[in-house]
């Protein structure tokens, strides 16, 4: 196995929708030189303007060190698969069916080096069932990243069956370097981490709202001020060992037993799927929406995003240099 | 039905532990006089100062409009219960013990008017259980706060089978003007919102960890990372209505049969209380410490506390208002 995936490495994106753009200007601030391929001729049109757009959102962030057109000089953009052949790493982006990824995949095979590691972003199909597609499998892995990926830590690096552990090691240790806080899942589970955690969530909330024990609003409410004053700081296992042990257990030893354990698709999703709801983006949701409500909510998400970014980076990870690295109270 | 509960009245409140003392402090800074009990002689001594100390904070996150000094002016502690006896609410943050709560709610009933509200800041007992020691139990609810509650904006207002709803609404009104966000629950429902879904959480971090599917700092990273990026602007329901509707009832679909169905104590959470863990307090938790990233983990909630407070006060929750109220990008 070689590969040597490194800080200069040229790295490919397949795929130039939003989710993939994000992830090309992700490299691109890092310092990558980048190949991106658009499969659909709609994306080379969109594309450059978006990815533009999203390093200017960089700049403001204050995570730019030279001008936004700099970053772009490092960027080819084509629909020629050929262009990847230099790249010792390409992250796959495309819609999630399978059909269409295996397709793309063989194209991207078909171009680069055997030991080029090849990624995927996807976060419906299992890693294991996607690696049948290659000839190569053991360089195949997944990467699953917070929204939009240039303003998150967010990452969790996924393992298939066959997936040859130093290469995700090697994603992992660059991860760090692209300014995120990765996990390395060695099993493939469906659902990620992340994802099977937040399920759980919504499955025990819509069953409080189909018994009408709780509103829409009330949960999300709770949810704004209650966890999301304290998750950022500490996760949630921490949280226990900050607030007291002995009550945690005895509340779980009571409210287990009385948790949702629903298995099927409950009747308020199952209707907005029927209305062909698709909430902000055509103003039917769970929520109700005039058009100037749906824009607020989509520019407070630009905003909010960048703000949390910068609030959790005064926040380390390790305990030996915990306190807030600039300080307005002095107490640290 | 009178009571007349309003922005002038006088508040009592028995009990000075961490959790009284907080709710002290932020009846004061709301500017209300208070009456306090304290039915431990210990908490005679040390909740003077503990409350000194939280006004100190609330001064440093600029909460204050007059010296700390002035709000003590407005401040009672004694051991005598008859300094209730103005009070147009009193609330109980006294240990979990039922058998104590009912004997200080003898205590309460004995010396204020028939009007008066009494809240309990249980998370333990149901409501509706202890509304049963009362002689006016209509006057009787349960109040749910973060904590330190002069920090946080989130409360839940419990309703118990016997409390009459226009006490319950003149609380709800009144915490709007104590700088909640609050939800009124009218159903006594065991855990609570915010709690059964962080339950519904735990259970199924739990059992990835016990499967050695994920590691707690995994569960950890995920959360700090991912969720809490994005769960105080907008909840978790919000969350789809900006995500895609249609995604979420597909994953739901396959994710939902898979997810923890357990209803006993977790190995791992028995284990710690077996051997007493009280987490940071004792040094002994589900992760290690040295007595300085114990304190390190204490003084950076303290810090973060204040922060996203903050941070959360620029979002507002109304659509027609959203943008950050005040924006360096100039994008609101």
């Amino acid at each position: 196995m070689k590969n040597n995936l490194r800080r200069e490495s040229t790295i490919g994106v397949v795929g130039l929708g939003l989710m993939g753009s994000g992830f090309v200007v992700s490299l691109l601030i890092s310092g990558h030189r980048v190949k991106a391929v658009a499969p659909l001729a709609e994306d080379m049109e969109t594309a450059p303007d978006r990815i533009r757009v999203q390093l200017g959102q960089c700049a403001e962030s204050g995570l730019l060190s030279a001008p936004v057109d700099s970053y772009l000089l490092q960027l080819d953009i084509s629909t020629d698969y050929r262009i990847l052949s230099t790249c010792h790493m390409v992250m796959e982006c495309v819609i999630e069916i399978a059909e269409i990824k295996r397709s793309v995949y063989e194209e991207i095979e078909a171009v680069v080096e055997p030991e080029s590691i090849i990624a995927s972003n996807t976060s419906a199909i299992p890693i294991s069932d996607l690696q049948k597609y290659f000839i190569h499998p053991g360089r195949f892995l997944g990467i699953h990243v917070g929204e939009p990926s240039y303003l998150t830590r967010f990452m969790e690096i996924i393992s298939g069956k066959q997936t040859n552990p130093d290469y995700a090691m090697q994603v992992y240790e660059l991860a760090h370097h692209w300014g995120k806080e990765p996990t390395l899942l060695r099993k493939d589970i469906r659902g990620f981490i992340t994802n099977r955690l937040m399920y759980a969530v919504y499955r025990e909330g819509l069953e409080l709202i189909e018994k009408k024990k709780a509103t829409l609003e009330d949960v999300d409410k709770a949810f704004r001020y209650d966890a999301g004053s304290w998750m950022t700081l500490m996760g949630i296992f921490r949280r226990i060992d900050l607030l007291g042990i002995k009550d945690y257990a005895e509340i779980f030893r009571t409210v287990f037993p009385e948790l949702s354990n629903n298995e099927t698709l409950p009747a308020l999703m199952k209707q907005m799927v029927e209305m062909h709801a698709k909430g902000t983006r055509n103003l039917k949701g769970l929520y109700h929406y005039t058009e100037e409500e749906a824009k607020n909510w989509d520019d407070a998400f630009t905003l909010f995003n960048k703000d949390i970014y910068e609030l959790a980076a005064l926040y380390p990870s390790g305990a030996e240099n915990l306190i807030r690295k600039t300080s307005k109270t002095g107490a640290g």
